[in-house]
């Protein structure tokens, strides 16, 4: 591996944790506690989920309720239970990042960059290339 | 330090990620692939655990691989295998959050509130409590 100079190369942050619950009504009241609000919730019909948004710092945790038992995130719930679904790092480039994991030999999720909602650029990373957890990495629209 | 905002009272903000992981030396490239260094590593005896950090904006992950099987880390990677093993909120006012989430009747890991490394406080809350995340709220030395 090639040696790296700077320690946030590429702009890289915590975008956001994804967390899968059963219902955003019931675990938003543990954030509240520490003085955290759910600024923005939106139903994402073709993802088969419920997201609500709580900002953290310059990260948020996204809440994740699924549509349905036959969703992504219904389906995690049935098999792992609630809990850590990804974490998402936001970079400047992810051309780049995606050229450079690509190079690494990880194992890429998506089949290519993906453009989501907004026009925010974004793919996954498989956990066995991480560490063991689903990482998204994302853009924000140019 | 992260600016205390109206959306992240208490200075909120996400510390670090802890990733247990069987080995440091073979996790670390998936991350220097990205630009992103191992700025430090030490190991505590006390908790059984080496621990790898990589700055990442205001937060950081950290690599814990376990300095044995009987111990904490190396019985999550038995039971569970690699992945997230807590995220970590910092808050400004830690005996604040205590409080909070005494009175919500939040499940604490922790019977006090900790005194950790360099004078650092800490304590654990309980993943039934936080939607599924086994979640370490902590505040910086005075």
């Amino acid at each position: 591996m090639s040696k790296q100079t700077e320690t946030s190369a590429n702009g890289a942050r915590i975008d956001h944790l994804g967390v899968a619950v059963e219902s955003i009504a019931a675990a938003r009241g543990f954030y509240e506690a520490l003085g955290l609000n759910v600024t923005h919730e939106e139903t994402v019909e073709h993802e088969g989920v419920r997201v609500a948004m709580i900002p953290l710092g310059e990260s948020r945790v996204e809440l994740l309720e699924p549509l349905g038992p036959e969703t992504t995130v219904g389906r995690f719930l049935s098999k792992r239970g609630a809990g850590l679904h990804h974490v998402a790092l936001h970079v400047d480039d992810i051309h780049a990042a995606w050229a450079q994991l690509q190079a690494r030999g990880a194992t890429l999720v998506s089949p290519a960059i993906q453009t989501g909602a907004g026009g925010h650029l974004y793919f996954f990373v498989h956990p066995k290339s991480t560490g063991g957890v689903l990482l998204e990495i994302c853009q924000d629209p140019a």
